[in-house]
């Protein structure tokens, strides 16, 4: 079952939209992060590694964003294009903003944090005006992520890209990455997100962040069911809850639902988990697997990429994805 | 004709929700406001006086905002209660924000500016939290205004109280109200203003503000009869579109469409002809009138206000709405 | 005695810097401003109100400042130009800030409050490039107002005045002028009230404001005479500091001291006093006058304005200053 | 010839105030950053630089700063301890500050660049009340440096730290260390410089530094004499001039002048040149030696440390700077 139909006349499978950054992994791990000393540059950012998933999956990749004026920007769109992603859409801050930075502690596969560096950052000056409609109108779908909400003018310039979205029948993906640290207000982030998602196709996020977005209706219980039924009587035809451990459920319109499980994987770190499985799935769901496939897809990548060092770099091609898949022991949950 | 339904089992017929302000209305008009010695203070904002006028029109009203901490903001509930509105919603800023002002400056009756104090204003302090869902739901009807979609968090209270009103169908009203000054970006004006209005069942605004919020979307013949339909796509029941001089129209859902006249009187300033209209409009449709008796009762109310001193304090009550009805010369325009 | 020397061959007097704002006064007093319904305007501030009343008095006198680029700001200049105040050193915001304004309530002659309108105030936005040598060199004094110290640029470009004061022999007045509302914070305050006053010849202000000068330095006892002596250890020849209604001393670098006294008057509201004292006071010491003669002036002028409506406005010139002192009694306290 | 004199019955020979950030030092040189993938953690900030050649070559070293209250905070407070520099000075930010940070880029040895994090910096978010009367008391000398003059609450930190050691007599070495990057406006600069170094007994600056405090008095010429009397009319006995590779001059209050030369060394980057310098040669005028030996000790400090690959953990102990003074090739120029 696959409920998604795309514009097929479109010289690019999809477009991502917002955050472009540095990671900063600590190359010496299990330990605090007083006591690490070297540092490896990766590029980061929930939907810059989407993307990057994506396009080593062999989906033709395009990129809605802005990146600082110095070396750190210029290596990100230089990363980005070396993975043949196209960066008409990338557009060069010229205030001074600095490249946002994620620096990563591995205490244990189990216990990582990030010490984030957002002031000033420069993918937050994305605006509305550099959001190009003939861009979107040449995409079969767009993938937004919540952080680029956090901040005008990058919030509105997500706006506009949805509404270009909408009028031309490009399908939206929305992988909800709420960041705390990003945003001000819970009430404020409620609204933007919930206001977002009534554009989207696919809503992809994890049970805390549904329900952040719900508390603001005061709706108390953790409904899955219920949950979902609220966006598709918006626009949506897909969500997935996503239980951690426990799994993910992805309901469809029809009434439909499906349980994914889990590859057996050696972990490093539990980084970079969300976003290969986003773009495994969606992937899937764009080459005409059933939901259950794509989200097979999506944790078979997940467990790729949590073995490895980095998010981006680590995103696996289609045959390393497919190789993968054939060999690694996969548990229902 | 009258397509609006309303759920009568509530103890408030409106409720505003926004800016509470003061105006000081020059006292020696037809001169620049540098010649002008003395000044009368009124309480002011659009939402304000359309309360004020609903209130001396007889209808049970409520306002949801937030004030100073000071003489000013105290003047203002004060006055609020001696019309007779409910300040259940409105909340005393703790931050040291301070009363929006407008100055006026008459020259003549023709050339009237206005000189704003916007910096740090309690109205736009107002936040999501302070927002009651119980207050909403005990009301048919919520009135916002586009300033005070201006900026955060009272930008974000907004939206919460348009989904409460939705969940509750309470009928929204939204008179656009845009004014440049309290904005810092168009498009991001325009984002905010159509995410409002997908959620309203009425829309007032002048040819220049739909022109405004369609911009954004690169649509660039001004077509009432288009405005209207893009609205009765989502919720909007009623849509009016006012042409300055050349009076209004107002299309409802079901393809019908009423032009409005005016009313002749002798014009001290034009401040408040607006919000006067929009109070007797909404009491017109609230009370059981067809669409273009409602716009009668509006431009009553605007030639009314606009041959007085002030814009809150000269609306008009129920009795001298009817006898200026029955007396002033009414002209198709 | 007096021990200041001024650079006569100069064509201006004196220049003051700092605050240009609006007053507007209550026209009904003895009552809150919630009850109150008309005000009259009336150009405001420390330093515009000194040089009103130099002027006034018959000095040449200047003004360094920056006004709104609107009515209000239009207004001040006009005001000061009708008052012989030259305006070549003030200069016009291009950035939208508005004009100061200072709502008066007077409750009774004891009770008066102030509703301040801070926030973008054009006065504060003056930058150090607009402060010219040239202009500050042509005048044998310079008055300084402690407000002008509250925020950048405005701070700076007070430095800037005072850098150019001390290289070209210029005589320069302080008067503290502490304003809490205008400060964010008691240290920084104290930081730059005592970097200033190092730079000035004479130091006019409250027991109360010397205080908090002092308490940066943890100097707890309240002592006049080592208040003084501080000060001149660097620059000062004359400190004065005033105690209210127990009237005021001056201290000499020579180890003099002089009380003063006060003129019996029918007080209509306290603002304004200090304006009033240090305007003439400082035309007493540049007309020859001794210190305590300077200080008599400087008395006679306060109960002056004090029984005025307004603080600008109501200075006296010379002619109104010697009646009264002839005619109004004089007090010792 | 040594002017300086110090009060030897304290615990603490020197405490340095400032900026405590951390330098990312590429691994990968002589290539643009852009293709550089790895970095290496050091504790940077020029008065932490000072600090730590300071209590490398054994003087009893303090610090008054702020760090963040995450993993990089920690990281530096650690180090500063393990350098025997005592950190009772040092406060904690609770607001969500975040470290300085300063990516490295080395072209090649004459081509060396920085990428700054200044944005919501902690070293900034230091406070008057967070400087210590009694610490400051403690001490022989105290170090300023310029970049913590770049905004406030530092701002008046610093110019409390200055009130303080001038009351103790505490002698203040003011290391201008000027950084365009922090500071929006020129005058500003000037103004803050001016007024600091007031209140130093020794200024160690380039000639592009002292023009730039200059040009704020439209003072056009660069005269090194000239610049030198400025500041012994004030507090200065010693300013020393740098003029890069032209070497340094060194003023004494007296009328004295002296010279240096360089020390050949094989140079991997020019960074932290200034802060060797600075340490060695304020322990040598602390350590009694003449102005012109003390000038060759910071000398061999400076070929010792930009032979290295960091700023801090290069400075030398005083063995190594003994050694290198016997061994290297000196020069003047």
């Amino acid at each position: 079952m696959n409920p998604l139909k795309f514009s097929n006349d479109r010289p690019l499978d999809i477009i991502a939209v917002g955050r472009l950054c540095i990671d900063l992994n600590a190359n010496e791990t299990n330990r605090p992060m007083e006591e690490t000393s070297t540092f490896t540059k990766y590029v980061g950012g929930s939907p810059a590694n989407i993307a990057i998933g994506s396009a080593r999956l062999g989906q033709k990749t395009g990129f809605i964003g802005k990146v600082a004026d110095d070396q750190m920007g210029r290596f990100i769109t230089q990363y980005l294009e070396k993975n043949n992603i196209n960066t008409d859409g990338v557009t060069i801050d010229k205030t001074g903003a600095v490249t946002g930075l994620a620096f990563t502690e591995i205490k244990s596969p189990d216990e990582c944090s990030i010490l984030m560096y957002r002031d000033n950052a420069a993918d937050l000056k994305l605006y509305p005006s550099e959001v190009s409609e003939d861009y979107i109108k040449q995409s079969k779908a767009l993938l937004i992520s919540g952080t680029a909400l956090a901040a005008s003018p990058s919030r509105e310039a997500v706006f506009v890209a949805l509404e270009y979205a909408v009028k031309h029948d490009v399908t939206v993906f929305f992988d909800l990455d709420y960041r705390p640290y990003t945003w001000t207000d819970e009430a404020e982030t409620a609204v933007y997100y919930n206001l977002a998602a009534e554009k989207c196709d696919v809503i992809i996020g994890t049970r805390e962040e549904f329900d952040m977005m719900e508390k603001l209706l005061n709706i108390k219980e953790s409904d899955d069911h219920y949950t979902a039924s609220r966006w598709f009587s918006h626009r949506a035809e897909i969500v997935v809850i996503k239980h951690g451990g426990a799994g993910s459920i992805a309901y469809t319109k029809d009434g439909g639902s499906y349980r994914s499980g889990i590859f057996r994987t050696n972990v490093l770190k539990t980084f970079g988990a969300g976003d290969s499985y986003a773009s495994a799935f969606i992937y899937g769901l764009m080459t005409g697997h059933d939901v259950s496939e794509a989200m097979k897809m999506g944790s078979a990548s997940a467990s790729i990429v949590i073995s490895r060092h980095s998010c981006s770099d680590a995103m696996p091609t289609e045959q390393e994805l497919t190789e993968h898949m054939d060999t690694a022991i996969y548990e229902t949950v």
